[in-house]
Parts: C-alpha cells; sequence; structure tokens
C-alpha cells in the first residue's frame, strides 16, 4: 500500500510532522556496496533548505541528517557502504518556536489541508501543517540521495522554468548557471528580472506559483514497463504527491495536443552507436519505457497558501471567520521544489532500473 | 509490483494483445453483493469501441464482453452480485485480419514503443502493436464499469475540452450534449466546428492531440491518503498511463503557476450542510485528499502516430528507411479516451474508497 | 493487495470457480525470450489432475490449457517465448454436471469454507464450493511451469512423505520412484503399503491427511531477503496458502525444537568450489536466505472435509442438521497436493531470483 | 515489496541493526483516535527485554522506546491519540560494549546467517549480527504494540508448550500462569521442571530449541481472504519471519495429517447467538477466513546457535577452522518469542481487520 511509501524495489517510507521532535526516511532495497555519507546526503539537503536567500521562509532548520542504520565501512578499503538492508535517516527538527496556534486551530486555512485532514481523521495535528507540512520533502530529498548513488552514470538536473506568468527563454538556458541564482533557474537573464518581481510579490504579502522541468541525461533505452508501470506514469504521481503540485507533464505534455502527427512523432535515424531520435518530443519516453534520449518532466506547483491578505474560511465549528496567516513562508514554494523535483526523478529511475534489471538480467537495452 | 496491475485494495490486472485471441481484465477486492451484469460492463464498452463514426478506426471489433468469474445469482432477489471473489472479463479479438506484417516487423515506427519494447525485451509482438496496442484500454473500460458500481453516489463524466489548438467555451458547457456528437463534447458549438476540421485532418492522412477532461461529483470529503498515497498522484498515475497520454493536471493545473495566492486559494464559507468552498481552483483535492468538491482532472492525448505521411525511422539491425503507417487508424485517438478518463477515474475513486473505509470506517468525512 | 496474487517480481493473480465457465491465471513479470508452450504447461497440470488413478477423485476434467496472451514467435529460431508481458493461461471447465445443489445450498458443510465465506461476503457461490474450490490449484500449477521455465538449473521435485499416521523410510527414497505410484511417493514400499491402507479408507467413506515433502536442488546462495521477505516466510505463506493445508516446516522444523544448539546447526567446512555445510538441517535456508544446499519444505493437508459418514452441522438459518457429502471425491487431497507444493516452490523461487538479481545485479551470491 | 516491511493496510517497516545507534519501526496505515502512548508500548516490550531472568541473555538493553510521529493530543479528552499518520518509534541502543569482533569478522558462524548475508550482498555487518540481530524483534513488538489498539475485543496470548523434547500437559493449562514463571508458560508444573532443565543446558554451554502456542480470542468470523491473502497463509508468513523460527502451524497442524476426515472437521451446532463448533481443529480458520473460534497457532524456534561449544566452520577466505561464540546469549530463545509471536499475532489480524472492513464495510460476518 502506498500511503506513505514510495516505489517498489527501490522504495522509501516517510514520517514526521513539521512540529515533532524529527522526521526521516527509510530506504528499503537499496542495493549493497554503494558508498553513502552524511555529506553526500546533506548536500542535497541543503539546497533544499530554508533561509538560503529573502526569496525563502526564514524558518531556521540546520536540517542534519543523521545515518541510523544499512551502512557498514568495507574494511577492504576503509569506505562506508550501503549494505542492503534499510537505510534509516533522522533529521531533528530545531526551530519548533513555542507559538500561539489558536488561531490555526481553530479554523481551516484556505489553500491548505486543514479541512480534509479533520474530515478524513476526526484530529488533526495544527501545528505546522502536522504531516501535511512541506518539510516532508525533507525526507524525499534524502531519500533522493541515495537513489543518485544507485544510478551511475545518470545526471539528473532541475531548474524553475516559469515563474508566475513569466517563463524563461530556453535560447539562455545554461545548466551551470542554476546554482549561480536564488531560484535555481537555468535563465540568468530570467533570473534577474524574477528578484524584482517576487519582490513585489513578497512584500505585498502575496506568493506566486511556479513551473519546475527535471531533466534526467544518461538513462539507458529499456527502463521503465508496460502499462500501469510506465515510467512517464510513475513519474507523474511521483511529481504530484509533492506539496502544492498541480500538473504535471512529459516532454511536450499539453503542448502535444496542439500538434498534428507529423509534427510531434520524433523521427529516428541510424547512427554509428545504434538508432537516434531527431527531436525529443517524446521526453524520452514511448510506450512507458525510456528510448534513450534525455527523460523530460515538468510539474506546476500553486502559489503559497500562506499569505499576509486576509481569506475568507470558515472556523472548525462551521462559523464563517477570516484567515491571515502569520509567519515564516515562501512567497514562491516552487523554488525550493527544485531540488525535491530531482530527487523524486532520482527515485523513480532507481526502482525501475533495479526492477528492469530483475525481470530481465541487463542494465538497459539489448542493443542490435 | 505494477506491472499490469492498477489499484490497492480495488486492485485490477489486464493482459492481452491486439491480434492475440483475447484480452481481459481480473478485478479483485470488489466488495461483494453489487449487482453486475454483461449489459452494465457493455454499455461502456460500447462508447469506446471502434469504428462508431468517421472519426475513429474503421477496425471493427464487437468488444463482447464475457464474465467468467466471481458472479453469483442471488437467490434472495434473482440479482447477479460479485461474491468478493476475483472478476474475470475477457474480450475475444475477432478482427484480426490476416495481413502482410514484414513493413512493420522490421522498421520502428516513430511515436510508438516498437524501438522501446525491442531494446526492453529482445523480443517484440510487431503484430498491431502487441501489448502496447490501445485496445488494452478495453479492459480498463471493463474494470470502470465495477468499480462505478462500487460508487453509488458518485457520478463520473469526461469530455473533450481540445481538438488540437481548437478548445471548448465553457459557457457553452452541457453534459447533455457529450453522447449527441462523435467527439464526446459538452460543448455543442466546439464540435460542430471540429467535424471540418477533422475531415481536413483525416483527409491529409495525418492526426491531432487532444485535451481530455474528467469530473467526478459526489465524492466526499477524505478519500484519499497524505503523501505517496494523494488521490491526486494516483489520478495522475492512472491517467499518465493512459496510451499516448503525455500531461495531467488536477483542477487550475498548469494555470496555477501563473496565479498569486490571493487568487489560487479557494475561499470557504459556512453552509448549512457543513463548509463549502466558494471555487473550485483544487479540483476537489487538498493536501492529496477529497474535499467534497467536484474532483476535476483533466489529461493531453498525443497525436496518433500511425499517419499516412512517410516519416525517417530506421530498421530493426539500424538502416535508414521511411515509415508509411496504412491501415485503419483514428485521425485523433482522444476521442475514444474519454471513456477510458472515466474509467480510470472510477477505479481510482473505488480504490481510495476502500482504503479510507478500510482505516477509518467511516464512508467519508467526519462532519463536524 | 494479495487477495488473489502471490509474489513480487515475478507475481501471478488466479481467478475462477469450479463451476463456472473455465479458471485461469494472469503471470505478470515474467522475463521475456523464455520458451513458453501449451505442452510443458500441461505436463504439470495431468499430474494434478483428477481422476488419474482410483485414489483420486473421478471427476473428469481434462484440464486442457490455453496460452491467451504473452508469448510470440521468435524468428530467429522459430520457438515460441515469453515477451515480458503477461501471460494469460486459462482452462475452461468441462465435467460440470447439472446437478441438485439444494442440500449444500442451505447447509455448511464441516471443515468446509462455506460458513466463513458467507459471513465474509453475505454470499456465497455454492456450486463445489466456489472460488474455495480445489479446482484453484491448477491455476497454480500451470503458473508454477512458468516459473520452472524462469529457473534454470534449478530441480524441484516434491514426495508424498506421510500418509495418515504412516510415513515414508527415508532410507528408501528414490525420486525416480516419484511417478511409479499412484501416490507421488519416493518410497516404493511405503507407497505399496498404502495402497491397500487407503482402500480402506476410502470404501469406509473415510478420507485421510498427509504431508508432503518439496526440495529445490541447485539453487545458489543468496536468494531470499532479510527479515520479512524471507524465503522461509514466503515459502510457508506459499504452501499455506493451498488448500487444507495446516501446517509448513523447513528443514528440520518442528523438529529443530526438540534438539540442542551442538545438534542443530549445520557444520562448514572448506570445499574446493568454496565452504560447503556437513549437514541440512537449516533445510538450506540461513536468516532467510538460501546457502546453497537443497532448499526443504514439508507441508501437512488435512484429511478431505467431503466424507460420506453424516456430520453434524447446520443450516444456513441456524438450525441443526446432519450433512452427508456425496460426489466425487478425493480420499487423501493429499496425493494432488504433490504436484501443487512443487509448483508453488518454484513460483517463490522465480520471484526472489528475479528480486535478488533487482538489487544486486548478481544472479546468486558474490562467491569469495 | 516485502523486504523489511509487513503488512497491506495496517503496515509496518523496521530498520536498524543491534550494533548501530538505534532500531525502530514506522507503522502505516494506523486508523486515527486510538489512544497511543509510550507507557503502552513499553509493557510490551519490557516482556521481550534482555535480562529479566538467568535464562534469557545477560545483555542489558533498557529498550526505552520514543514516539517520533504520528499521534497528538486530543483536546476534546486530553488524551494522546494516533493521527492516521506514520508512527515512528526508536529504541536506542545502550549496550554496545567496546568488543573485539576479529574472530567473528573472519568466520562464519554455524547456524547464523553469517554466510548467507556475505554471500548476498559482498558486505556484511559483522557486529552483534547485523541486521539478522533477534534485536529487530524490539521493532516488531513495538509495531504489535499498536496494532492491539486496533484490535478492541481481541485478546492475544501465548504460552510456551514444548523446550527442548518436553512438552506441557493441556490439562494444567492456566492463562494466569503465564507471567509467574521465567519462562512464560501457562502449565506451572512444566515449567518448573524446565528450571532444571534449562540450568543444564546453560552450564553446559549448550541451548535449546521451543515450541511457542499463540492464541487470539474474540476474533469474529469473516477476517481473512481467499486464496493468497488467507490469515492462515499470513500467520505462517508472520510467524516464518521471526528469527530462527523453522516451522509453523494452525490448530490440529501437522497432527491433521495422521486423523481421518471424521475425526478431523470440527461439527457445528445451532445455537442462540448462531452456529458454533464443537471443536477447533481448524484453529479458527476456515479457507483462509476466521470462523468465530479462538485462532490458534504454533511455532517451532530452534535452539539458539550461539553456543560455547566449538564447532567446525569456515573463514571468510574458505579455510577451516573451529567457532567458539563466546558472549551473552539465550539458552532458550524460544523465551523470548512469546511476546514477539504475540506482537506478530495483534499485526495480522490488525491488517485483515482493516482489509475486511475495507472491502465489506462491516467489522466482521454478516450475522443470519
Amino acid at each position: 500500500m502506498s500511503f506513505n511509501s514510495f516505489g517498489q524495489l527501490f522504495r522509501f517510507t516517510t514520517w514526521g510532522e513539521s512540529h515533532g521532535p524529527a522526521l526521516g526516511v527509510v530506504v528499503d532495497g537499496c542495493p549493497p556496496m554503494l558508498p553513502i555519507s552524511t555529506e553526500m546526503i546533506q548536500r542535497d539537503l541543503d539546497r533544499r533548505k530554508p533561509g538560503q536567500s529573502r526569496f525563502t521562509t526564514q524558518r531556521r532548520e540546520a536540517d542534519q541528517v543523521q545515518i541510523l542504520s544499512g551502512t557498514f565501512e568495507d574494511e577492504r578499503d576503509g569506505v562506508t557502504k550501503s549494505t542492503g538492508t534499510p537505510i534509516s535517516l533522522m533529521i531533528e527538527n530545531t526551530d519548533q518556536r513555542s507559538k500561539d496556534y489558536s488561531e490555526i486551530k481553530d479554523k481551516f486555512r484556505p489553500g491548505h489541508a486543514d479541512y480534509t485532514y479533520q474530515q478524513k481523521y476526526g484530529i488533526r495535528d495544527y501545528k505546522g501543517s502536522g504531516r501535511a507540512s512541506a518539510r516532508e520533502t525533507a525526507a524525499r530529498v534524502a531519500a533522493g540521495a541515495i537513489a543518485r548513488q544507485v544510478l551511475a552514470g545518470v545526471t539528473i538536473r532541475a531548474s524553475l522554468v516559469q515563474m508566475g506568468p513569466h517563463k524563461i527563454d530556453y535560447d539562455n538556458f545554461d545548466w551551470d548557471q542554476v546554482n549561480e541564482n536564488p531560484f535555481f533557474c537555468a535563465d540568468p537573464k530570467a533570473a534577474q528580472l524574477w528578484e524584482g518581481y517576487l519582490d513585489g510579490i513578497r512584500k505585498d504579502g502575496n506568493s506566486v506559483g511556479a513551473v519546475i522541468e527535471v531533466v534526467a541525461e544518461g538513462v539507458p533505452p529499456g527502463w521503465g514497463a508496460p502499462i500501469y508501470g510506465k515510467l512517464s506514469a510513475d513519474l507523474a504521481s511521483a511529481m504530484m504527491s509533492i506539496n502544492a503540485v498541480k500538473a504535471v507533464e512529459i516532454g511536450a505534455g499539453f503542448e502535444a495536443a496542439s500538434l498534428t502527427g507529423t509534427e510531434n512523432a520524433d523521427e529516428m535515424r541510424a547512427g554509428n552507436a545504434g538508432p537516434y531520435f531527431t527531436s525529443n518530443k517524446a521526453g524520452g519516453i514511448l510506450g512507458g519505457i525510456s528510448n534513450g534520449d534525455p527523460v523530460v518532466c515538468r510539474f506546476a506547483v500553486k502559489p503559497t497558501s500562506s499569505i499576509l491578505s486576509p481569506r475568507q474560511s470558515v472556523t472548525v465549528d462551521n462559523h464563517d471567520t477570516d484567515v491571515v496567516t502569520k509567519g515564516r513562508h515562501d512567497p514562491c514554494v516552487g523554488i525550493r521544489a527544485v531540488p525535491i523535483g530531482e530527487a523524486m526523478m532520482a527515485c523513480v529511475l532507481a526502482d525501475h532500473y533495479l526492477r528492469h534489471r530483475g525481470q530481465t538480467g541487463r542494465e538497459g537495452g539489448v542493443g542490435f
């Protein structure tokens, strides 16, 4: 069952609330003998961490990861490696200011999961959104760091490609720029324009949505599975499971609806190393299976629901009220979704790699 | 594992190729005591069936379903009902013209899964695309008919809302129009315009993409689950698993990226029967859990890859070649995806209904 | 969810009742490129088939299997092979004599699942026990035949080792004898004695239990998984899922409870091809993982509950009554459980082989 | 996938090695609104804890459990309850004496999983058996304490019923005696005799096996599922997954093989509250589904493999050697398996309760 677990052979389970003592993830099914270190995981966590710029929440969380199980020092080379058993990772919550929750406690915040959790469970951890908090995504990013170790030869990168109505210009696209601006944006000119734009949004006490593009290069043909195990279906599920995500597309995505068959189908040519595609409208996936081209996935993040402008809502005993969400919030949560999207891509691919290897005994396609 | 199965408590497994003797589905976990009949399933199958108009493939398949197991006549009322055991449904393939496959056999058709199946498995059923054929969707539609029986009180309908670049006008939206035109389109004016447009495409030997909107009304609050079992994540996976689908969105979807927080979060008011939302940008899902509003999902179908215009490709032994796909194909496969989208919505909701009932003992939310 | 499915990577789903039109199985996750033929499957089915001797039910079922999907002729060698997609197998029910079910319909037969199915589902297919019929095991045997193809190099055999209170003498054990007597018994002397014994039981209108031993040779070290994926745990589940099975043991089994540590732990010695064990009390499994020795599993089958002697029972409206089960029944269902036990062993091993290969990239252990 | 997870709707995942910083369990799918406290979990953990008598290992572990997530104080009554989200429980390892592992490191201990872990993974945490340590069972016991909360009305108890060759006398059976002796034995006379017997074994540096019987009373008819989801199959898997377990039986178990049909099938009579069974050879399960009688399961634990007597083995580089396991070990690990068996019974029943409720909407059977 997938309530709080994701994946099949490479499978992780996350736990923890935003204002409890800690949160964490258990990664099960990881291949043995992979080098695993806190540094490696911390590197990815630090990219997701709040408080990195004035454009993300000023909540201060160290997000220090601890490895509690599943690794052992290989005496043959002194490197700490996965043992094939569950890797348990824990991140303690440190910034739990004592706070007056009376307002949140008795009201449903519009756009949040307050109302639906209350309805589903009849009880709700109203401190910092409980389990619905975006803090859960730290656990995914940690799992994603393990997944990257599984995926030798695969490079996974992501970029913000749209903030509010402002899209990047793909002519400026440069992966090297992603870490050079506070938006994880591969278009440096767009990033520059967005600074002013987002400052305005932030000062208005408002927020804005975004689109993230994740690209995996080096995926061999053959990963994925037919029908309900399609690589595209699992990517859609993975990205849609991220907080605030409302849309996912692969390759040309929604744009494909507007195209004709002659425009859309990627043509093939014979190359020295086998066939290749002359375009990548498919986003690297045909019939749910990777075709050797970069796997390209985009997803839309809605604007942060916690805003300073008062919004109409109801109390838990069904009276009209207004809600103003004070506190430390991201004017554009989409920014921090960039490393999260990378992590989910890594987890999906690691899982499909192992599933493909299990069924076929091969690492990728058969060649010709 | 989900290769050819979908769902958890309400779980179905499909099998069969387009040119084998039959295809089918096994539905496991269906609640007992639900009236089940071939007529009921056939009704849904007939909507998906090819050859209904000049705008769908002229392949002639009766798509007659047989119930092989899982039902029994209840003597107390003479009604044949589910017994709680696996319901096996089979549809024989009848229109398997003997045909020359030599062309398809030795070439990879662009936009199809020929190349990726060959790479993954080292062997490929090239007759009618084998397992990658859209004929598999008949099995889903049959499963969806069972799922609808599970969902008393829920109404699931879908409409084509975009064909190629042409979108419907939501001001004309009328569910009663959906079955009055060959496009399952709720906007009769758009449907009229599309006739000429698609005739042109068809005569050109070309094809075109589409967008389908699926709406479920009557879903109580509380269905769905946190994190990786989100209703939205499972819908995304469900729709993306349909042949040729490249994008999925919930509620405002990609549009949400362009909105500000004040525009996007649906406000709430106290009603006599409990709180209600004044808008439905969320598409009926908050934090992965249904909020009582209609569940709204859209997905994009790429243009049919089988077209009469020659396309560049390679042979299985990696030589350049051209491919012209003759034969009987849909100029817009999106049309027949309408009942398929409904079926997948039904299956996702039936599964989440049972999962919610299992965990909480309730049919929906707790009220106040 | 495992209601009617078994396995993870190599996963099969069975369907069908004893008196419906057919029963069958869908095998998902099978590796591609394995030779698959009806003859191969039929060979195993014929061993389970009723009516083979006077010691099994005289019900006449041809048990002819049809392959409906998942195979394709490889033109490189003309051999029909698995394609990696679901293999659907169907067996039509042919011996459904029209019969008076009024007695069974209104009474719960002791030892049968009549009462529990009625309680669980509120409706019950009382014709030939419906889904609880041992006819379901034909579907497993068919799946097992596919699993054997996955397991090149592994030999799986089983023998009846106890009938009623009469155990075999392991000194007489000879695998070549198994198909030389009507009991699938490796001890020819025991088999001879059992003939008279079982004739007596049969003529009394009584029945008797049995113990079956299944042995898999050629399993490399390394298959299985820690904790809840133990090879032993999956074997226990597999055998206990067979109709009428009430006990399962691995290696020394219950006998191990009576032993001391010095007697029980298999000692090791250095061999030319690596370490070997000087005994096999462990039944080839240590810590849930295969150790390279034969995997040895035994299970107990209770006596057939359908007997001619009247037994006390109740009617469906809770009145005292007596039940006499007429009809064609096995005096010792344990006999036909022999090929079923082999099939389940094959399915468990095939699944663990693929899972091990998925996680580690190896076919077995690492060597030294 | 079930590597380190167990259950479907009520699903738990354990992690941690014996000599790492901690071990733990994540319980997913727990119903909301159940009272959960550390005291409640600690009570069960303390029964499993080592060092309780001279008959269990003198390793000193406090086994203090911490609840890290998934509970919240209900302000309506001040009780801390499950929220329906993952309950993460952690137990820190405190007794990790610095120790010389050089002997264990280079040798495979007979009867242990050293050899098979090394073969499977190519790397092995040799400190305290790593993941194969029985310390993992603390995590199960913690999960079982949660499961008991799910099972209002069900009483689960266990007793040692055999130590080495010495069986209890069921005429002396008294559940109230179980906690009055160091063996969790319901027969006080047997317990008295076992003291001397086990002292002898212990002083010899030897060990001995045992049989545990677990009984669940108050299970309504209707839990369990057909075929591969049988209650008996899941119990078999659950018990066989416990360290050192080599056999499992339900009700009459292996004894059923020796019985005739007239002896074995439990007869039924009409009672005021519906039908009842006049005996319980079935162990409360018919066709995999509970029949309302006590669910009775027995399992055999092999003797502790760690003994003081030298045993023949091999080194990791395949040379003959002897192994003497020094250190703190249980002369009869079966004793501490008693609370573990109870925990696994609770987890299986909780899972099937929720699965049954999900599929049927009922808590148990339909009545008449």
